[in-house]
C-alpha cells in the first residue's frame, strides 16, 4: 500500500503498528525514529523495521506515510520538527488519544504539499513499552480517525483503509467529537480507577488480602503510566471536567437514594446500568 | 469432617460449596434446601447433593452444619425458621456480604444448644445461579469469618477449619470491622462500576462501538444482580455512605488539582494510584 513508512517513537502501540503493518505488507520498507539507542537497536534487531534514525529529518524523507507514537504533549512538537522535511504527498498521522488541539495545530504546522490527518487506534493497555508490541493488538478494535474540514477527503480514505488493513473498525469523526467521546469512555473512566485506589491506599494495607476479582477488574486501569495519563487529562481537561459534573450528579442522585431508603428505586438505577453493561458484551 | 450438612438455596456460592464439600470429602451426607422444585431437582440430579427438601425444618434436622446462602436480607428469616429444628451442638452459618445486623441478630435467635457464627467466602462473580457452579470457587480466596465476643472459641476453629478445608484463606473479623472493610474493597467499587455505567447509558448508543478493554473491566461488576446488590447496599448503607464520604473527597480535590492546572501533583496522585494497584496483584 505504501512504499516507505516512519514509525516515530516506538513503543507499545508504535511497535505493534510495525509488526502488523509489516506482516500484512502495507509497506515495502518501514523506517522508524526513536529517541534511544537502545529502542533503536532492539527494533533494528526485529524483523519488521528495515532502519531507525536518531534524526528525525532523514527518518521522515521520502517517507508517504509518518505516524506519530509519542504521548499527546509531544505530538505537535514533533510535527513542527519534522514540516521542512515532508517529501510531496506525505500524511502524517498519530495515534493520542486525545485530538482537537493536536489535529488544529498540526494542520498549521505541515506544509501544503503534505497532510496532517489524526487518528486514534483504541487498542491501549495499562502496559506500556515495546516488549508487550504484537501485530495483532489492532484486530477488531476501533479506531477513530479525525479529518478536519480542510482535510483532503481522498488522505481521509487512505488513513481509512490503512487503519482497516491492521483489523480496525474505523470510524471518522470531528476531533473535538472524538475528545467528547473518549472523555466519557475511555479518560474518565481511567480517572475513577485512579481515585478509587488512591482512597484505597490511604486504607489498611491488610485489607488488600481481602480484596477480590470485582475489585482488580475495577481498577486494573489504574496500573497505566500515571505520566501518560497526564498528560492525555491535561489535553483533555475541558471535556474531562463535563465528564465529571455529569457522573457526580448520577453520585449524589444515587447517594440520596441511598441516603433516604429509597431501594425500590435504587435497585431500579442498577438495573438500567446492568443493562448497559450487559449490551457492551 | 462433618456427619452432616445442610446447604440453604443453593445458587451459585451454594452449590459450588455442596460441590467442593463432596470433593474434599467434609462431609457423609449432603443435603439442600431449594424453594424452587426445578432446583431440587437440580441438585438430586447431581452427584454432591444426597436429598434436597422442600421443607426448611426437615432440611436442617440432624445437621452439624448448616450454610445459608441465600441474599442477605433473608439470612435472618431463615435463621428465625429453623431455629427450632436445630439439632444439639448444630453450627449455623452463612455467605452473606454484610454481617454486622446478621451476625447480631441470628445469635440471639439459634436456641441455646446452638451457634451462629458469620462467614464471607469471598468468592462471589457478577454471574449468579447453580448453572455457574464450581468446586474450584473457593481456592485461594479470602474468608472472612465473623464471630461476636459470645462465639464459643471451638465452634469458631470448626468453621475456619471447614473453609480452609475447601482452599480459602481465613481471617476472623468482628461483624462490624467486617462491614467496614467490605464497604471499602467491594460494595463501593461496585457502586461506583454501576453509576459509571448508569452516567454512560444516557450517552449516545453509538459510543458503545468505541469502547475498549478498559471500560470493560471497569464496568464488569455492575452487571451483577440489581436485586443482590440492592440488599447488600441496603444492609450495609451506614459503612457504604461513609466510603463514598472519602471517595467524594478524594474527587473533589483532583477535580481541583485539574481545574487549576496543577499537573505535577496531579501526576503524583495517578502515580499512588498505580502503585496501590500495582500491590494488588
Amino acid at each position: 500500500m505504501f512504499q516507505q513508512i516512519t514509525i516515530i517513537a516506538p513503543g507499545l502501540l508504535g511497535a505493534s503498528l510495525g509488526m502488523a503493518a509489516h506482516e500484512y505488507g502495507l509497506a515495502k520498507r518501514i523506517q522508524v525514529w526513536a529517541r534511544r539507542a537502545e529502542s533503536r537497536q532492539s527494533c533494528e534487531d526485529s524483523a519488521w523495521c528495515d532502519q531507525a534514525f536518531s534524526d528525525l529529518a532523514e527518518a521522515v524523507q521520502g517517507s508517504e506515510l509518518i505516524v506519530i507514537c509519542t504521548p499527546v504533549d509531544r505530538i505537535t512538537e514533533i510535527v513542527r520538527d519534522i514540516a521542512g522535511a515532508l517529501s510531496e504527498g506525505a500524511l502524517v498521522t498519530d495515534v493520542g488519544s486525545t485530538k482537537s488541539r493536536i489535529c488544529r495545530l498540526a494542520a498549521h504546522l505541515v506544509p501544503d504539499h503534505a497532510n496532517f490527518i489524526g487518528s486514534h487506534p483504541m487498542a491501549g493497555s495499562e502496559k506500556s513499552g515495546m516488549q508487550y508490541a504484537e501485530s495483532t493488538l489492532f484486530k477488531n478494535r476501533a479506531c477513530l480517525v479525525t479529518p478536519i474540514e480542510e482535510s483532503p477527503s481522498g488522505e481521509v480514505d487512505r488513513i481509512v483503509r490503512f487503519w482497516r488493513a491492521i483489523g480496525m473498525e474505523v470510524t471518522s469523526v470531528s476531533p473535538e467529537k472524538h475528545d467528547e467521546i473518549v472523555a466519557h469512555i475511555s479518560h474518565f473512566p481511567h480517572l475513577l480507577a485512579s481515585v478509587l485506589c488512591l482512597q484505597l491506599s490511604r486504607c489498611p494495607e491488610a485489607w488488600k488480602a481481602f480484596s477480590g476479582n470485582g475489585l482488580r477488574d475495577t481498577t486494573r486501569i489504574a496500573a497505566g503510566s500515571p505520566e501518560i495519563w497526564r498528560s492525555i487529562f491535561e489535553e483533555n481537561k475541558e471535556e474531562l471536567l463535563r465528564a465529571l459534573d455529569g457522573f457526580e450528579n448520577e453520585l449524589a442522585s444515587i447517594r440520596s437514594l441511598i441516603h433516604n431508603d429509597e431501594w425500590a428505586s435504587l435497585r431500579h438505577r442498577l438495573s438500567l446500568g446492568q443493562s448497559y453493561r450487559e449490551e457492551l458484551d
